[in-house]
């Protein structure tokens, strides 16, 4: 295969891809073409600025959108409604497309009812209406946020055909919210508070334990996701933010905090959101995101369709450790990395978006990428992982991912050794 | 009134203001307390991952929403949709809830059939499909989009009671898409292309005069908006981007990119969008858009309705020239300014998000801000505007804007002098 061994592409390597642009489109020219008739939509009026207070996407968008898996789970209340990565690009995840996990389904929760408590070991317990959370200081992050279980399938091999299912429990917006940090210190935290259990106000009452020393540094109340109330499915009207590590912590519908001297041990974090070794001993506590990466395109929902020549790749990358600086891709299964350009704002525990173009030539491909965190981290094989943490898992698997893509344009879901 | 001088909040300040918070909420607290009790979204299942594959807003946030004004125009399919600004925080616009104003309603252009033509003066007149255009190179970039008539109502007096009417044709999304450069350099562009003329695909066939220095600068030819594809009211599948200038310049369902060696002098740069003097004499191509702001909250659409005690200010600040480094506000009408805090990512041609905390002692208010931008300039006052400009104009009114709070909380639109 032809490939572009620049780093950044050269305006000669461009060009060459470009002119094959070029000449495809300038063929297809006729009296039929498009661009010299007046198409039906210039010979009518629209709808009007009264037709939607709230707007919605073209129906030609209509097959955007999240997906479930139906096998994955007993129930739908329980389950998993999957981001549709391959039809994004940027860094921020629209609201109607975040993916979503629940455990006892979307609660129905009415803001002027809703009540957050701060109680156990604190000086003064204090509950707070909406109103009265909206009278502290705010702050906006972006950050992404990714379920312990993405890629879980993948442990034992290539399961799942699209980066939707195998990479799309993760989202990425911009949160308002109050540091929890203000919080706590209104209620008065002594030193012998040393952890915060966060509880939803689900019928599943989600609850997590998290270190104190977390809940001070980064963690955030948050009610606006994207500049708007928080969708139902995330939490509305209020959920913990917790950046950079595992989304099941970030509790949704939040109604009570309550400080303590040691952990809870409560169901979600002994027998869920484990990670079980070989020996049968189980890692717990395992709440950093480790740094990933995902080709979104090419991948198996989103073929190359064009044929030969000038192509983009793109993907995602991030780290609940802080920012990406580098990521590498490889057309042929690990044989040649180059480096990707990553485009767009680099946010720390926020998702960055990269880009390779090639000038491809109809051969079959391998592709994989593989990130570079700010802290040195580089994102490992699946083998690598595997000979560490078995295969009894089914959280934490950053390995890389592979697409194997055919000649005609396909791909699918591989491994290779 | 009771301010806070320091320039960010001081934990003490602060304090003082968060205990009352906390006192209030202790005082409701019963054996009725929402906080106690278990409240019925607990007691029973939610929707499940089924129900919503595009999600939406909850239906207690069915007011949040654009607005149009009947009597602004003549049909609603030449009009105007506002930004509902005072619902929002943090500087992302969610798509369905950007301001839309077209001049022959909502295109409804099917992408399969869409065309992209570059013609003129260029060596290589080129005919671009959707699919053609995404095998160019991508960029990612948060701007913000502002009509010119954005405040115009406000030349003659107050006259909206809202910032959604007064400020709401402005968004700001992350758009992806192609540098118009690329694009320009494919099709070969001489030292005689000066002008660009864009015109979009809608019955209004929507046409502007650009020159090419900005064209080959930071213009982009966008496909997606904070992640997906353009909505149909912001041009879907394609629209111009123009950085920093004024609103319908940046074309909507993008079909046709003409290169020339003078502007076209089309109607919506003669008859409109062109700034009428008091002299008779008109401002013609005033593309930049100066640096602006207002407070969101409080304003008339958003009362203060917590009574006296802490209170958060918040706002909107932006440049068609770069960064906003100061915002100032002013509780008094502009007897005393202060320094507010700026939270968020600070990005060129974007909107900013201020904040100022303050302990509101219950007295009347005169609320204003003013902004800085990267250069220097600083946003004017309404009267100092008018002094150069008159009132016939309808554009490019960036005056500081007033809301009077009442000791209810209350707030409308004022001038003062």
């Amino acid at each position: 295969m032809a490939e572009n061994n620049d780093k950044h592409p050269s305006r000669r390597a461009f060009l060459a891809g470009a002119a094959a642009v070029g000449t495809l489109a300038t063929q297809s020219r006729a009296q039929s073409d498009p661009a010299i008739s007046v198409q039906p939509w210039m010979q009518e009026l629209g709808d009007g600025v009264d037709a939607a207070p709230y707007g919605v996407p073209s129906p030609f968008e209509a097959d955007v959108k999240r997906r479930n898996v139906e096998w994955l789970t007993a129930d739908p209340v329980s389950s998993v409604n999957f981001t549709p990565l391959h039809d994004l690009d940027g860094i921020i995840t629209p609201n109607g497309l975040c993916f979503e996990r629940h455990h006892s389904g979307v609660a129905r929760v009415d803001p002027a009812q809703h009540r957050l408590m701060i109680h156990g070991l604190v000086e003064r317990p204090l509950v707070f209406t909406m109103e009265d959370l909206k009278r502290f200081p705010r702050e906006n992050h972006v950050y992404s946020l990714e379920c312990a279980a993405n890629s879980g399938m993948e442990w034992r091999g290539a399961q799942l055909n699209g980066c939707q299912f195998t990479h799309g429990m993760i989202h990425n917006v911009m949160y308002t919210g109050i540091p929890l940090r203000l919080l706590l210190e209104e209620a008065g935290v002594g030193t012998e508070g040393k952890w915060l259990l966060a509880e939803g106000a689900d019928a599943a009452a989600m609850t997590r334990s998290i270190p104190m020393e977390k809940a001070l540094d980064d963690c955030l109340v948050a009610f606006k996701m994207n500049g708007e109330a928080l969708r139902p499915e995330q939490g509305y009207p209020l959920r913990l933010v917790v950046p950079g590590w595992e989304g099941n912590m970030w509790v949704k519908w939040l109604r009570r905090l309550e400080v303590g001297d040691q952990p809870w041990h409560h169901r979600e974090e002994t027998s869920k959101y484990t990670d079980l070794l070989e020996d049968g001993t189980a890692r717990r506590f395992t709440w950093e995101m480790d740094a990933k990466s995902v080709i979104t395109n090419p991948s198996p929902q989103a073929p190359i369709t064009h044929g030969p020549g000038p192509t983009v790749l793109t993907g995602l990358a991030w780290s609940g450790r802080g920012t990406i600086p580098r990521v590498d891709v490889t057309l042929d299964g690990g044989k040649n990395w180059q480096e990707a350009r990553i485009d767009g704002p680099s946010l720390p525990k926020s998702l960055h978006r990269f880009y390779f173009e090639f000038d491809w030539d109809g051969s079959p491909l391998l592709l994989q990428s593989r990130a570079h965190d700010s802290t040195g981290y580089v994102q490992p094989t699946k083998a690598e992982l595997r000979a560490f943490r078995g295969v009894n898992s089914i959280y934490h698997n950053n390995g890389i991912q592979t697409w194997a893509v055919a000649a005609d344009g396909s791909a699918e879901n591989v491994e290779i050794s």
